[in-house]
């Protein structure tokens, strides 16, 4: 008997096999929809939150926590209790969470929309004038997937854009709160958390209750009572787009080790069942060296089991023809997350159209990119950077037009407006412009 | 009998009377929320043009346009048929048209956003790389609400985005096509039409047929099934605001004609029974001069029954107390329009907190902006400028993160990402990041 490590179960396609397409489709497909008795279920927690307030969520927090809360004022913490968390970390967690926030910060700077305008011949202005929010919410998922780094991409860039008040929501399951998610928070700026969770915090975001502050905006990732809840209240305030499950795919060139891409695609398979890792390559080899050092390494890592069925399910080796093929690929998957593990990453960028962040050459692992990079790790996924950005400063923003029609501008405008209103038979809208008209 | 006008019912209020917050919140209230028998009928055709596609969407469309369609081909317009209808218009209306498209194109020219990146000392780089979309849907109402001026507010910031395909669909309710819309269509850039719409239209955009091509974007307004339609599909496509009645918020300092402010209250009160036109202002004596003024204009409207129905159950003219108070209403309605008819209005701004586009000055007309000024007249309604903007160009762009770590950069981000990583459990992270880490 030889000790040769059980074969990981990743699937091994070819663009050139009968069927690619097909394969490729089942594999990427990935539908979070709510069926009707969740949609039911949260549209009850929403309605009772509305017309019950604090009592409402109160309820439905000791119901699905598992707590035994009286008032909202237990499920409260203040900005002094999120500093004390920070305080008590060991040194090297404090210092790596310190230097993670100011990357962060420093890379969110940059994204700041300004203001602008511009004054045209006949005097009169147009511009666009731009504010922040004035109160974000931040749901932080808890139990199992509590990350402080989540806390830390979620409201830092809400703090840079100038948002007057940032409120944070996570639920604690049987009480238990995380230390490092509460510092976290006090380093990103929140002022004040809410340890409630589920569709009841957000309905509580959205329309406010006695103790909780309705905000204007809510952000982070949740299960599907969350999503299926955000989707409800889009309107009432905006929300961000709605996560479907984390997925990477790496290009490689075959000049990249075998074992760090191995371990990049653990890295996002590690995160749950339904993660997907996806290598493309044009050398066969290579993807065989990958391949056994899948093999190799699985069976050292702590979360094996994961790692294996997402692999198993979702992953996928993937030989393709050329460096053309490859970037066919990338178009077609969308990816949330993108390695260019590849000589001259700068080359491709051109022609890449759609990736939520781009990680590019071999030094450049996603899960730096997760922490400290300074980029947010809040991207679109499931194919939605076809339409979608990662998550920024101008998602905590909002702009106003401008116009300052001069006397002379109104006129010539007036006589454009006039034409075209009766042309729609709005003539109220034609008059209104007509009085503007000089003689 | 005296020969004294009907009075409009316009509510009057003052901020100074008791019961004023509430009789506000009522006014201002609105919820287009779908019932569940709505939300039933949209799944239901949603799931047919999915499963069925342009069988599905020809049958919706036979129903509810009352046509007798038998292919796709019939409710296709070529880009040549829209050349037709701009060379058929009268020259004074294709001149308005096209000064108009001429000038929103300026405008959101301004409003491109650009890559940008920068290198650390280590030789880092970090950005953020800003790409178009594939292929935007511009949704456009038909029967009365079918407005050229709409056709080019939603094309043209997509072309000017880079789009590389803009699809318009609009219903011909029993066949009637608008040839001033087609026409704006081949002035925005729209490269195809068809003439489909309700949720059917939604259903092929976002999910493509044989004949209709998939969008990334769906942008515009509908009734309460296209409404529905979009709320449904946002994930798989993206899409813009939902929105509600049109609304004004105009405050004066009394310096104003009352018969321009009474036009302009008009103007907006024209669109449908469910607008909103609400003037503010310290004067009372200058409200009591605009309420006559509204009372003597009105059966001088071509649309009088619209406007009275509107300003009776909407519209309201309010009496505040100054200056500081007209400004907390606006930051309290947070208006789709808001006109400043007041003197210095550029004073204003920077305490202007929501607004969806401001209209400084009495010369600034909202139908200016409606028609031709340059900027968007798609705009946030029912207080949604407390979180979001104008359609604009960054609706129909989306940005990619670009990080390429040196070999010295990744050394030290590997250190903070391992800490980190290790403290949220998820060390194939850790030790993907540790590969990097030099000797």
């Amino acid at each position: 008997m030889t000790d040769s490590p059980v074969s990981s179960g990743i699937a091994r396609l070819a663009t050139a096999d009968a069927g690619f397409e097909a394969r490729l489709s089942s594999l990427l497909a990935w539908e979070g929809v709510s069926d009707a008795a969740v949609q039911q279920r949260v549209d009850e927690i929403i309605e009772a939150v509305r017309r019950r307030g604090d009592a409402a969520l109160v309820e439905a927090s000791n119901r699905f926590d598992r707590l035994s809360a009286t008032t909202m004022a237990e499920l409260t913490l203040s900005a002094e209790r999120l500093r004390q968390a920070y305080d008590g970390l060991p040194a090297a967690q404090r210092e790596a969470l310190a230097q993670a926030a100011e990357r962060i910060r420093l890379y969110h700077e940059r994204q700041k929309p300004e203001s602008w305008h511009y004054t045209e011949a006949d005097g009169s202005v147009l511009g666009q004038q731009v504010m922040p929010l004035d109160r974000a919410g931040i749901y932080v998922p808890g139990g199992k997937a509590a990350y402080p780094s989540s806390v830390l991409m979620n409201a830092i860039p809400a703090h840079v854009a100038g948002v007057r008040e940032i409120i944070m929501v996570v639920p604690t399951p049987d009480g238990v709160l995380n230390e490092l998610v509460l510092a976290a928070a006090h380093l990103a700026g929140v002022d004040r958390v809410f340890t409630v969770g589920g569709a009841q915090a957000v309905a509580a975001l959205a329309y406010g209750t006695e103790t909780v502050p309705r905000v204007d905006k809510i952000v982070g990732p949740g299960n599907i009572y969350v999503a299926t809840a955000k989707r409800a209240v889009f309107g009432q305030v905006g929300i961000d787009m709605i996560a479907g499950p984390s997925e990477i795919l790496v290009v490689s060139d075959g000049g990249t080790a075998p074992e760090w891409l191995a371990m990049d695609l653990f890295s996002q398979a590690e995160h749950d069942e339904d993660a997907q890792a996806i290598l493309v390559s044009w050398d066969a080899a290579h993807l065989d060296a990958v391949e056994a050092a899948i093999d190799r390494l699985l069976p050292t890592l702590e979360r094996e089991a994961i790692v294996r069925e997402s692999l198993a399910r979702r992953g996928a080796l993937i030989e393709c023809a050329s460096r053309e093929e490859a970037m066919a690929l990338i178009n077609r998957i969308a990816p949330e997350h993108l390695e260019l593990s590849v000589a001259n990453p700068e080359g491709w960028l051109p022609e890449i159209r759609h990736a939520g962040a781009i990680f590019m050459g071999r030094y450049t692992a996603e899960a730096l990119g997760d922490y400290c990079a300074g980029p947010n790790h809040v991207l679109p996924t499931s194919g939605t950077a076809r339409f979608s950005s990662p998550l920024g400063v101008y998602d905590f923003q909002k702009r106003s037009s401008i116009i300052h029609c001069s006397a002379e501008g109104a006129s010539t405008l007036g006589k454009v407006a006039s034409v075209l209103a009766r042309g729609e038979s709005l003539t109220a809208h034609a008059r209104s412009a007509e009085y503007r008209i000089k003689e």
